[in-house]
């Protein structure tokens, strides 16, 4: 089974946006491998316009010229990607990111360059032509390089188009591929998700299938589990306060829907060195509080984890939050999690282990100010457990007459583990 | 705490519609004593219109004069509630509810009596008078016997009546109390039903707080885990397969929100003789296979468990299905019970036990047809379990591989617990 | 026909709101027949309440004892109107309006009285009692005397009670009745407007039927127009430019549909004295100039022309206004009225003469500035025409070079006469 | 002024889709000028694709390569328009048309050739190039060619671009542009329809604006008027009697919008000879009483009169029906047109003229039986009329007790000219 558990590892987008190239990802592959790997961090993944030799921001530039091979498939540019040239694609990346004992991602945009159907080009290893299969109408309405694919009426093609990426991925040696401008197109889209699916799994490696972006529809949830291991809740998610208290919202809707091989997807953890602001600042807002917040809620929901900081440039803190195995511990061994309750001030989750033998509950200060808060365990059926620590901090919770008192920080939280 | 565990019990509507009387009330709660206390029933429920003299069907009657006092409080008619007599109310009644062993509740419309209004009369203990307090602007659509009341223009009048009622309730010893038109009139209830649930905690009685009809809207389950025991999640629930296939959708919905103190209501369980229908027939319409997956599915996600059918002709089949302790189990020592997943075929839920030793899995198949449905453990993170047990019928069933193979009816369910 | 032009007259919301009283609808009479009756001002109408023995303001008081017969049929409270003493009704006061040589009319709201309901009282010359009749949850949400009739279930009784009251309301003499809280009730009261225009068309006498509030549907123009004399478009109209704005979106809609027997109604005209205001101000907020597109707009889409003030204040302008038969010509001999233009700071209207001698044009300066506008015949066809004169200042307007050139104050509005 | 009267003419789509070619054009523009033209009709207009070699029916060709000149003008295919060979343009076509006493137009999709864009061409008389100025987000959903245009972002690049190709048309001597994907896309398409209107005045030649598709939504009338000569109000329109019905409806929302300069499209009339559908047959579905009918709707209401048939193949009742010139007065000589009343078996047209002398009343029986149909000429204040004439029969209708009786079949109408 793919993503057994909830994928863990590094994007490309929330630092360096459209224009990353070959020696970034070396080097954030090189600091995951050297200080998070053991920790369960491994997918390294280049995001958007890999293929595109003019990009140098996080703007699209539309009608440029794209780099593919004579079928009509996207390689990378050379200039960026050095390693790519002469149309070795991103094997020999793949090959330095797996001698790291990580694996390797990419991103697409689904569909087929639109110079690839105004070229008409042939599909590989079939007797279509681009020109039958794309689809003049549908496309992205924020990204200028793709057509869709006729998915419904020229099914065999589209097919054909999507086994013969698939494919060329499989032989790069890419395990994680995210495909952008789908996972809120329902219900156009429905057929060309299960098409990807479907080419994914023919490609004969394992490769973790990521749908982007949010909000997928929460009633599309059977359909997103079976097709997909791991679809975005939520429009992009950045280091805003606003977008953090939303996205419990969304945590809570889809918690239930987490399970070995589809995980909901809460986005990049937008910690660290990111892209530069007007200001010229590139550090996260996001306060410390706020990120343990972050870190607890995804955790608790089971989300993936994929961070979005030029790794680095972490800190001692962000490294720290990045590695806490007492945190981390919640995304491998708990099922069934949920929020508790809501009020004006406070939220809590519960998590039970798989095993019985302990249960996560985390406590949330969504007001402005610090807080004391209180945990009646009899409240929520937990005066069966004796004894309790805070994760975070690593220090004994104390339980008397069957409560737990905590102080919090604003916007911050404990993650109480019970036993 | 009221309501520690799901409420169980039964209720008067499903075989008696408004023509309820005491002689009724008692056979049923002669029956529960004897044969399903044990199991944990104990709430006998009167329902609507008790205080109508005429009422005589499952139709209510506008303009009818009721039996109330002089503070415009209604009584139960006498003719049809003879202990009440001489305004004794529901006193003896309940007194003898508890002499069996088990507890009384009663329905009650939200607002006031229009004749009350009409006639403006005092409130008990209180300045106020009715015609100041009622909202003539407030009325119950399917009902014609109330005015709301003007919850937020006269809060202090509003508050002075329901804890008139409330008081008064308590003194008969009333220990449930169902309050309808009011679950599913969000937003303009809402502080109606803040009034009722303080009236409800200030009556110094445990009165369980129901709240009818649903469906109760979602995104206010914050403000009714605050102010309610128990409300409904759909409208009204009657033995028909679509309406049961339809239930599933609001449990999956709904099922993080239970808890102690507070449990998302999937209505009565129409089992049993019910009310005649145009044929004169009297039984439920659910087949065997429908009312074991009725039954599975309330248990799994914890709902309240409220008898429909007239109890003292249960026959052998459904006295088993309501005192089946291995499945009643479920509904006490799970916790973070949601649904697994579901196909055009087959839908599984999952219920780990508090305690960490066991973890229920419900199969059931919604297809028209007998299927073999195999469930793979590693899939949902269960293969560290050894040992699982079929709790209907109480057989074993084997893990090979993995994987445990079952035969399950058309409409029908089998329920796991892993060991 | 009733009706066969627009209705012109008084009415005494604007001014007394629910307390009006004899002497006050009798000083109005009188004023109107002495310096109106000769333009065509001849309904002399009493608005809500005149059965509600304690009314005293713009505001109505629930659950208060109506004056009703034993028929449950609503008569004129003695206190307030003493020459309808011993159940004389509205027949002397009729008779004297008659007498000036004006028509009589009076508000009435669909349905029942709430009290007639709960009493059961029986229904004129019928064998139906209220209590099969009354519809229980149709209530009017501003207004808290009635219940609507069970127009579809009951249809029989439903008619016997209106064929009782527009019986009664014809003995008295009434030429105009106004029903209320049912214009913009569509679809539910599609049938009990059926049963109301019956019973209007049964009574034996020419009474004009004006159903209220709005806004009526537009796509129920056709219904309106089989089914009643008038209809009003919009929410209550008061003295205030942006109603008056946005009556010209509705006058736009709704021109097409006026003619002999229907004429969409923009409400009365609140000019003159009218109710106090929170500052103990009681005359009109419009200026002269609004006061003056308000007459323009009403007339050239062939409104109703009720004035709302108490007449006998009127000042010299006030009077001038409703008595400028120049004006008040479009009215009677236009036809297919319709607004021509209208850009941010313009409007323009055209009604042509039915007899084809002449055409009306009428420019709005919408803006808050003073503005020269220009009207090219020739873009509108009317370069036919050679002379034309402005109706407000009965002044000759020059055309040269097929323009009209006049300048508008703000707000206000001047219409050509082009012969 | 342009369009000072509703365009009358002939359009290629109904009859020959896509695939128009010259000598089709040439054919049906000689018969017009022989046959129809002393009764007004004049624009010939080549409908869509005209630039598109390999257009061979009512189907588009996504991807495929346009004939355009080097500034990313489209040019006419010579294979079809041999006369436009050496990029000639439709020059020589317009002058042929010109020379028969006729107009000539052709139609244009909004925006510039998807190939244009991706080629980067340059501007015609300017310094933008087209991918600054392509919008790769604006495409049309039901035709592959173009993109639309930054028109609020690059605003004088937008300007420059339609300045060039209305600069073009008017040296091709184009009197009328049919621009298309455009009228029903507001709000987005509102800067393009006014640069567009610019471009037209622009062009320093008189070029009649029509906009389409429909329906163009009726709360843009004043913007339409203002930057359009005529704009469709409904969707594509053929022969089949519900659309036909449909229209009714519209009609009567648009109908006080139609003025010099300003025609609100009721699209094509299918008369004769159509496309052949899958039976083979190429003659219209309508019968002879519907197409009646469409002619007296289609001049109550003043729309365009578009013929869409291949007029050579018309037989004498399709010519009699476009060359009658008692009907066709309507659209010259009346004003204020409107619907009088509507009923399920009826609907009434009332449309005076401008002269006073004479008011046309149209009788439609839109039941699907024959009907007597009875206008009473007092309810619609047309008693001042002495004499009436039925203008498809030519004959005298007689006025009794003010009441006019005609016998009208079904789907069909009369025109009566009251005098």
């Amino acid at each position: 089974m793919v993503a057994k558990r909830p994928p863990m590892g590094w994007n490309s987008w929330d630092c360096f946006g459209a224009a990353v190239n070959e020696a970034q990802v070396k080097e954030n592959a090189e600091y995951i491998a050297k200080h998070m790997k053991d920790c369960g961090w491994e997918y390294v993944v280049v995001d958007i316009e890999w293929y595109q030799p003019s990009a140098d921001s996080h703007e699209y530039e539309p009608f440029s010229e794209l780099v593919m091979d004579e079928y009509g498939r996207l390689y990378p540019a050379p200039n960026r990607f050095p390693s790519s040239a002469d149309y070795k694609g991103f094997k020999p990346l793949a090959d330095y990111i797996h001698g790291l004992g990580l694996k390797f991602g990419i991103h697409i945009m689904r569909g087929m360059p639109r110079m690839a159907a105004h070229k008409d080009l042939p599909i590989k290893d079939s007797e279509f032509r681009a020109k039958k299969i794309a689809n003049p109408n549908s496309i992205c309405f924020w990204n200028p390089d793709m057509y869709g694919l006729k998915c419904t009426q020229e099914e065999e093609g589209a097919r054909a188009y999507y086994n013969s990426i698939f494919k060329l991925y499989a032989e790069w040696g890419v395990d994680f591929v995210k495909v952008d401008d789908i996972a809120r197109e329902y219900p156009h889209c429905r057929k060309e998700i299960e098409l990807i699916h479907e080419a994914c799994v023919n490609s004969g490696r394992d490769i973790v299938l990521s749908l982007s972006p949010g909000p997928a529809p929460l009633k599309e949830a059977e359909h997103l589990k079976k097709n997909a291991n791991m679809w975005r809740i939520t429009d992009d998610f950045w280091d805003k306060w606003e977008l953090l208290l939303e996205m419990f919202k969304r945590a809570e809707e889809w918690c239930t829907h987490s399970g070995p091989g589809h995980w909901p997807d809460a986005d990049m953890l937008p910690v660290g060195a990111l892209r530069q602001d007007y200001n010229g600042n590139d550090w996260t807002r996001f306060t410390e509080d706020e990120q343990i917040t972050m870190m607890s809620l995804w955790c608790m929901m089971r989300a993936p984890l994929i961070a979005g900081g030029h790794m680095p440039k972490n800190d001692e803190f962000t490294l720290n939050l990045l590695t806490n195995k007492d945190i981390l511990d919640i995304e491998v061994n708990t099922h069934c999690g949920h929020q508790l309750y809501r009020t004006e001030e406070e939220i809590a989750w519960i998590a039970p282990c798989k095993d019985g033998k302990a249960c996560y509950v985390a406590l949330f200060n969504i007001s402005d100010k610090k807080r004391k808060m209180v945990f009646e365990t009899a409240d929520y059926e937990l005066d069966g457990y004796k004894k309790a620590t805070e994760r975070w901090s690593h220090t004994k919770a104390s339980i008397r007459n069957g409560e737990v008192k905590v102080t919090v920080n604003p916007h911050g939280a404990v993650v109480l583990r019970f036993e």
